[in-house]
Order: C-alpha cells, then sequence, then structure tokens
C-alpha cells in the first residue's frame, strides 16, 4: 500500500515493492512522518507547484535496508537508517559546495519522487544514515526534522550571552530548541495561546523558558520557526541592534519588514532551508542523547488511517504524526 | 552664521564662534555637504524624533583645526580635517566593539548637537580624521557619505564572481559602487529613470555598468542605497539561492518581503548603519586615488544659499551640494 | 603596603593610599589572583620587557569602590567590582574596534603601571565592572582569568559534533573548558601527569573529560592553553582536516609546525590575547551560575606571604593563589 | 606515449588509448603542465609516499574531448575542457561540504591514478571544465594551478586597506597575485634573488609591486606560496596584530613558530590546500580576462623533452613547463 497524491486527491492505493534500480537501496519503512509540507502539497498551496504528482507521500522515513544494488556502497541489509530528503543536480556549483537544498534542480523525496508513506520505498545509498539500533523508532522518525532544525542552529551565530529566542512550538521549533541548547543557549520558546494545551508545558518540563507573548527585553538572537509572517515582524523588533534573525518557516503570504530598523539596527535576516549531509549526523548525535522526549511528540497511525493522521496534525492534537505502514 | 534647524523652522542666524573646550578642538569650517537626514530631519519625518533642536545643521564636515584645548591630544592647528559624524556612550557593550553607531545612547553632529554649517564647529578630537592637504575639499566634503558606502561595502560578503548590483545612483549609491569596485567587485549600477539626465551617463563614463531596470539573470550579491521598498523586495527576487544583500537606505514605509523566498534561497538580508573609524580611513584611502570623480558630484553653495542648495537636492540637480561658509 | 616589582626584586613596601585622578575610582582590593605573568614580570623572562617597573603588581583585581572622581560617571561608592586589566590608546583602529589589547601601546594594570597587590588601586572607571554583592570572593577573583578563557572559546568556531579538546589544565585551561561547555561543547581536558593530583580529578568531578595524553581520534577544535610547545605541535597533529586550533598560551620558546601538514588539512591556528569589555560580561555570567568550583580553584594568602603564594603556584600546590590585602 | 612513474624510475612508454569507463569521458591532451608536487614525487620526498606508481603523470590537463560514456551526461565531443585534479569519496562529511581535498581518500590524476602527462587520458565527466574555444592553451593549461592560487585567496580575508603580501613567485604565487588583485588587493609579491632574472620583473611589468626582502612597515595580510619555512616565519613576525596568514606551499622541514608572537598579536594562520569546483570557475573568469600573461609564464615541451622539462623548472629557466603530447 501507499499513500499516493493525484493532481486532485490523495488516497490509499496498492503499490507493487519498488524495483531495485542501481545505486539504490530497498528500505522496509517502519515509520514515516507527516509534515507541514505534506499539507501544502496535498491542498495545492501557492508555493507548491513543483511538487510532482502522481507521488507516494512521505519524505520523514526511517526504516530498515531488505536490499542493495550491486555496486551501490557498503550498507549492510538489516541496517537501520534514515533518510537524507533532499537531493540536487550534483554538478552546479551549490551541489558542489555541499548547498543542495538551493539546487534549482532540487528534489525532495516523496513531493518529487516517490516517498516513505508505503511498506518500502527505493532510496540512494548515499542518501541512507546509518542508524543505531537502539535508536527508538520515535527518535528515528525525527531524524529529518531534526537535521531541519541543526540546519537552523548552525547557521545562526549564537551570541556569547547564550539566550536565545525560539518563536514556533512546532516540532520544528521545539526541535530548534533543543539543537540550540545542545550549543550552549538559553532558550526561550514563544508559541501562541493554544501551544499551552500540550507543548509550552512539554517545553516547560524539558528545562526551558516559555512565553505567549514577545519579550519585553530586546534579545541578541532570535529563530523564526512558527511561518507566521506576525511573528517574523516581531522578531526584527525584539532583537537588540547588531542582532540576528535566522527564518526556518515557510510563510504564506508577504511579510511586513521595518527595513528602517533593520538598518539602524545592523540587524541580520538569514533564511534556513532543509538540511545537509553534516547536518544528519549532528541531528543523530542530538536525538540519540534522548533528551528529546520523541515518545511524547510522535504520534502513531497506521497507514490506512492517514486522514485521522492529517487531522491530528491540523488540530494540533498530535506534535507529530507518524504513519507506520 | 550658522544654519539652525528650530522646532518649527530653519534659518540662518547669527553665531558667535563656539567655546574651546575640554577634548574639543575648533575647526573653520571649509564645506559641510547637505544629505537626506538634513531634509528628513527639516521636515520632521517620522524615524526622526530624535534630532535635537534648535541645533546647527551639518554632519558632513570638512575644515582646518584653529584650536585645540590643552591636553586633547596631538592635532596641530591648521590640520586639514574631517569629522567622524557618530558617537556614543562609549561605555555600553556595542561601543566597546566599536560599534558606536549602534549604541543607544548615539549622536550625529549637526542633528544631536550643534554641527558644520556654520564658519566654526567645536569637535571632539578623537573625531576628527587627518586628511592630506592635497586633498581637494570637494573629496574631502564626501568622507563621511563615503564612510558610509565602505561600512556596508565591508558588512557584504563579495562574491568571488565579483558581480554585484548596487541600487540608487545618490551620493551614497555612487559611493558605494566605488568602494565595491575597489574590493574587486564588478558593479552594476539600478538607477531609476531620472538618473539617466546625469547620474548614470557619469557613472558609465567611470567604467560602470548601469541599468534602469532590474537584471534578468540573477546575482550573488545585493546592496540596496536607493531607500526605496521596492528596490529592497527587488532585490530579494533578484538573488541567487545563498545571496547577499545589504541595505544602506533609510525607508519611509514598511518594506513587503517573500520569507518564504528568503528561506528556500536562504538570502541573507543585513542592515548598514553609518560607519566606524576604521571605515572612515579606508574611504580617504578611496578618495585620495581620486577615481572619484568628487568635482562633478559636489556643488557648492555659500551659506545663505542654504535653501536653493536643499531644492538642488531635492530636484536632483546637484548630486551632492555642499554649503561654503 | 603594596607588592613592589622593582628592577631587581619583588619586595613588600609600605604604599600611601593613592590619589584620586580624573576618571578614576579608588578601589579597596578584596582579593588580587597571581598569575603565570606576574611569574615571568618577577623573573624578567623574555617577551617580557615592556613591564615598567618599579610597579605594584597585581591585574586580576576585586574590590568594593570607595571614591569616585567628580565626573567620572555613575558607579556607586561601595560597589563591588572587577577590573578590565588591559587597556590601549583607544584612538587607534584596533582601539577603535574593540580590540585594545592588540593595541601597540597596550598597558596591563599591575605590569605597566600601580596594580592591585596592595589595599587600595586606582582605576579608571570606565575599566570597572559591576559585580552582585552575592558573588563570592573567589568567583570574583576569577573574573579576569575567566574572561580570557571566554575570549579564547569566542574567538574559536566550535564544531557542530561538539567535541573541543582543552591542553592545559592551569586556571586558564580550566575555566577555557567551562567557558567551552557554557557553549554547548563536549569538552576533553589534556593535562600531564602532575595534573592527576588535583586539577584533573576536580575537572572529572565537574562533569569533563580527562586525559594525560593526547586523543587516539582526531578532533575538529582544540584550544591550547598549556604554553607548551609540544602541546601545541600536538594539536596540529591532533586535528582533523579543516579543524580548528585556538593558542591561549604564552611559548617560552619557539614552537615545531609541520606547514605542510597545516596545509594539507586546512587547518587554521589563531592567537587569543587577553579579553575585552564583552568578555568580561559573559564571565560574569559564567561565574554566576556557580558552577565553576572557585573556592577549591583558589587559595588565599595574606600580602606578606607572597613569596609563599609564589611558590604554590610554582609548585602546583595551588590552583590559583589569591592575595587578600 | 605516456610519461609513467615506475617504482624507481620515471620514463617514456607506450600507451594503448585508454578504454571509455562509466561516467567518464576520452580527452585528447592538448597541454599539461609539469609542478612542483610531480618533482617532489618523482624523487619519492617525504610526504608523497600515497603517490600509487606506476602511474602517468599530470594533473595540470587540459584538451579536448573526444569520447563520451553513455549516460555520463551532456558533454558535448569537441568541447576543450579542463580537468578538476582532485576528487574525494564523495560520501564523508567533508566531501559532502564540497570539500573533497580534505577527504581522507582524496585522490589526485597523475599521482593517484592515470594522469595526462600522454596522448588521452580518462577523466570523470563531472570533473571536466568547460572552456571557451578562443582561451588560448597557454591560459587554458593554468588553470588547474589558477584554481589553487584562486582557493587560496578566497579563504584569506582581505583587508579593508587593501594591502596584501604574496611571497614566493612561481606559478602559484604569481597567480595568487593576480586573483588577488582582481578581488581589489594592492597586491606586493616578495620574491628571491634569482627571481629578479625573470619572474619579479614581469610581474612589475603587470603592476604589481615587488621585492626581494621582507617589508619594514606591517601588513594586514600575507599569503605564503614559496614553500620556505623561513618565509612561513617572516610572514608571523611581518603582521600586524590581528593579521592573516594563509599558507599554500608545500614545506620540505618544519617551521619555527613564534607561538607567544602569534598569541599576544592574535594573528591567524591557516592552511590552504589544493581548489574545489567554484574555484575553477572563478579561475576560468580570471583567465578569461587576458591579464594573466600565460604565453610568457608557459614553456612548451614535446613530451619526450620531458627531462628538458623537469630541469627548466628546476633551473627555474621555465616559469611553468608544459608538455604537448
Amino acid at each position: 500500500m501507499k499513500l499516493s497524491l493525484g493532481a486532485d486527491d490523495v488516497a490509499l492505493q496498492q503499490r507493487a515493492t519498488p524495483q531495485l534500480t542501481p545505486g539504490h537501496a530497498l528500505v522496509r519503512v517502519t515509520a514515516v512522518g507527516l509534515c507541514g509540507s505534506d499539507v501544502h502539497a496535498i491542498k495545492a498551496h501557492p508555493g507548491y507547484e513543483w511538487v510532482r504528482t502522481p507521488v507516494t507521500l512521505g519524505h520523514e522515513i526511517t526504516g530498515v535496508v531488505t536490499d542493495v544494488a550491486e555496486g551501490a556502497g557498503s550498507v549492510p541489509v538489516g541496517s537501520h537508517v534514515g533518510v537524507i530528503s533532499m537531493d540536487g543536480c550534483r554538478v552546479c556549483d551549490l551541489c558542489a559546495a555541499g548547498r543542495r537544498p538551493l539546487c534549482a534542480k532540487r528534489t525532495v523525496i516523496g513531493l518529487s519522487h516517490h516517498g516513505g508513506a508505503a511498506e518500502y520505498v527505493s532510496v540512494r545509498t548515499d542518501n541512507l544514515v546509518l542508524l543505531p539500533t537502539e535508536l527508538s523508532w520515535q527518535h528515528a522518525v525525527l531524524l529529518e526534522p531534526c537535521s531541519v532544525a541543526v540546519h537552523a542552529v548552525t547557521r545562526t551565530p549564537l551570541p556569547a550571552s547564550g539566550r536565545v529566542i525560539v518563536s514556533g512550538a512546532g516540532p520544528v521549533g521545539m526541535l530548534t530548541a533543543f539543537a540550540a541548547r545542545a550549543r550552549g543557549a538559553d532558550v526561550t520558546v514563544v508559541g501562541v495561546e493554544q501551544d499551552e494545551a500540550v507543548r509550552l508545558p512539554l517545553m516547560r518540563e524539558c528545562g526551558f523558558g516559555t512565553r505567549t507573548v514577545v519579550p519585553d527585553e530586546p534579545v541578541d538572537t532570535w529563530i523564526e520557526a512558527s511561518g507566521s509572517v506576525a511573528a517574523l515582524a516581531a522578531a526584527v523588533c525584539g532583537l537588540r541592534a547588531g542582532g540576528d534573525l535566522t527564518a526556518v518557516g515557510m510563510y504564506d503570504r508577504l511579510a511586513s519588514m521595518d527595513g528602517s530598523r533593520l538598518v539602524r539596527r545592523e540587524i541580520t535576516v538569514r533564511g534556513s532551508y532543509g538540511s545537509v549531509h553534516a547536518d544528519y549526523r549532528t541531528a543523530l548525535d542530538l536525538l540519540s542523547t534522548a533528551v528529546v522526549p520523541a515518545d511524547r511528540m510522535v504520534f502513531p497511525f497506521a497507514l490506512d488511517e492517514w486522514a485521522a493522521a492529517l487531522e491530528a496534525i491540523a488540530h494540533g492534537t498530535a506534535i507529530k504524526a507518524a504513519l507506520r505502514p
């Protein structure tokens, strides 16, 4: 079975096990996370015209290798793996510099070609990340969003003071808070009122400061992971002179930016998109320490419960919904 | 005489030669440039509430030292000097790091306290920049805006390709083009139609590429010096993935920013404000090479022609108007 | 009384309370740390020719303000303070950029002019750091060396992996380990055999890894704080390709460096000297969290026990010796 | 014919045209530069144990594509090409970040596997750089060393003052001077006495400053390309506080480094090794402008004149010797 996105609909369909092609491995999927981009793709939101339907969804994949094409490198059958979700042309300057998510021909498994919302998925072996077998499936399925969080933190010059605001209490925001704390930051997570139901209390339990209004005191560093243009504007206003803002959300409308303030305070705003190989390794380190409460963040659904899973993330009753084919 | 900005008006007034105060030198003003901020201050535009009237205008100052307070350092009487226009509290972290324009108590001579639109001005000796006597007064009066241009270029990581767009063909835009070229950049200046009258032809004569529409090809690096929010938005759209945008204008309304594009392309936007000591030294090097056509950029007016001077810059008939008290 | 270093000797001498001079405050000294540079100065080691004898020693100063010159700013009498030990000409480019320790005219209190190994010391008020009264004197007296450690860590790009080697288990090495851990690093301290007596066990107790031989696995980042040229050479050999080495020791002989290895592995070696204003603030944050076991690192001596104090640091029986005038 | 390096000797040997293998193109060699590493390899100098004999020498290759393996990408037969000389495992973190020369499994064509000192060479198509047909063969054969020079300059933060010393007047030193000037630097080339015969006069003709003794005035930035440990030591002593030194030579003995000076002046020393994809593109831009006097730098030899060619570079009678099979 596979969760297939067509031109107009999304539906569970029969699928034969994929053929093994050169350079690829076959992965039996243990779990696949659903994410905001899946929702955007399903709803054909502006900015997602590049999705190539029909396509099997699923880009937050973990599973077990069942077969490897001859000559495709030394991944042992039976390995637990995560999947690097983005690829590029591997030839252009940006790819050559290791920045494949910026490639003009960038692809995303599960959106550009068949992904992991199925029993089996075919993956280029050099896009596999070997996982220790003792890593729980809940931690494993967070590898991709965690790598995105790590990428955002790595791109951000953390201040000597250590104080960092993360706005957004979704999975990427939460994981960004953990990734920044692992780099020594003293993180406050800013959410909205409804995040007080589950997410902010969970973050407080994990030792983070939380707020539902922006801070009174200007801060040096802000990572915006909510995807709200209001949060983006608040960040520009909430930064000290010389401050840094990294945006890792997707914004469904144009942001209003106070250009003069940005100039007068010499604020730097940078985008952070996806993640690169090294980020997966750092994310794995982070998840392996087990401080991330993956079992309380990830909610399992069977493959045929996909509609309920999408509803759960839409309504925020699940922090991260994962299909387990 | 002095050009004084009051609560409601601007007018030429009598003024006694300022007293010599500790730490200061007295400078007989040779020329003082008028700039956009003077116009904003006179019109009490939003964002200029910090101007402290009544104040003698003039922050782009060059002149000759006529007296130095005892113990105020070794500036010889008779020295030709430029003036560092911004100062800070000299105690806070930002000042300690040499970033006085970002100090919460930042002052600007000629806006926060009496400036150089007068026969004499009193200046802290450690805000004087010694000029070679062979530097023309037109070059000398461009020192302050040139330091602002140098600051913007210094804050911008120039690409290996060398290709840089500068939008804005005012004095700061023009000087930014020269400053970037001095760092090896291959600069194209983007202006508006009316810049084709004088400014863009002059830049072409100096060897720069020019355009009145944004480039077709995305570029790595863009310095926005026009103060137009449309140019700011065009820059975000005109940058390659991984590109850099430095804003050095003042924007009279909120800019619309495509946050998702900024994220997906990992674009960096940074503000650049004013200039610091080292920038003046670099600016002096640049002006000393004489490639900047200062005599064609600077238009002299007598002190009592101040209204005509303001009109000339408002109508663009002068690139830079300078009062010569 | 004061501990005075003359041309040929060091001795306790009578001293009148210093006069209050403009811009200065008078500080009653609570404690003053002795450091390796004091020993080098006393022994007139090469590289210390700039010390201006006769001079009252002492540059790691903490105390209480007893008087403030008129107009010297708003430091309340009774404030607990630390002292920024280095100053510069405050005019050159390096000073203007906030890098006073690099100024060609750099001074160090207690070596260039009278320091804190005395009941009272006169300090420029803008070189005072206000301390919370609840900070113990042992933590307070570590402020200066801690700022040096913070400076070294701030100059070092910490790796995403977090793994950092600090070589040297003296006070600066130990504080560097704490400062790096505060930025998220997973620090291993490398000492020599005799550090197993007290220092390395104390660091293990505080949760650090320790070694007395260099690591088998190459690492990304190494901060060398031992002052041993052998450690410097070992660091170049112990770094991964693309690795970073920061040196914060003083080396009494020329280091042998494998230049080809440095080239082939694109290793970066940088010096870190002293500290700047912002580092003191960060150091204060670090010391205020009380994780630094200052009470077990600092050993108090009376002013007239100075010889015993010097002996204690020479023999390593004290980690940091502090005179309490 | 091919110039083959065996275990004990180097000799011209017969060779069949290489077979076309998957992913590769066949290139008819127009010219192949000889370089210091070829000499080191032939003499089996320490540091070159990784060379795999027997091997056809030649890693500075230019030629014309005569055949392309099916599915190996869209390089048209007949294309003029240069060759990216270094490759890596393409899987490790350093490769993924685009830093293949640092890969633990790094290979160099013509040293690790058969190179271009032959009529034909087989090259992975993704290591080809398309050249404009109007580029002279002398410019084309400088592409590889020029990319090495570009890499060194790109890794070096150029100072606002623009003043840069390049020590070493060999091909890489000369090309480094051109590459730095293209980034706005005001370059002085420091050579030895014998460079006054040809190289330094040629550089003066091209507008560079030259010296045969180190500068009196300290400088901000120094790129050491001579491979002399004395030059490396002179650079550390000749830098201003806060200065930058990039080493791009290979050093046949240990360098003596004044560690305390490096610390006290916060000097940064970094290695630069080989070059990456983007550097080739920048190098091509640089060579295409034709300011590099390639026809006076490159001296042609027939393939069977290889011994004379090696002698010519050993004695410095040729700046760069190129074999033309």
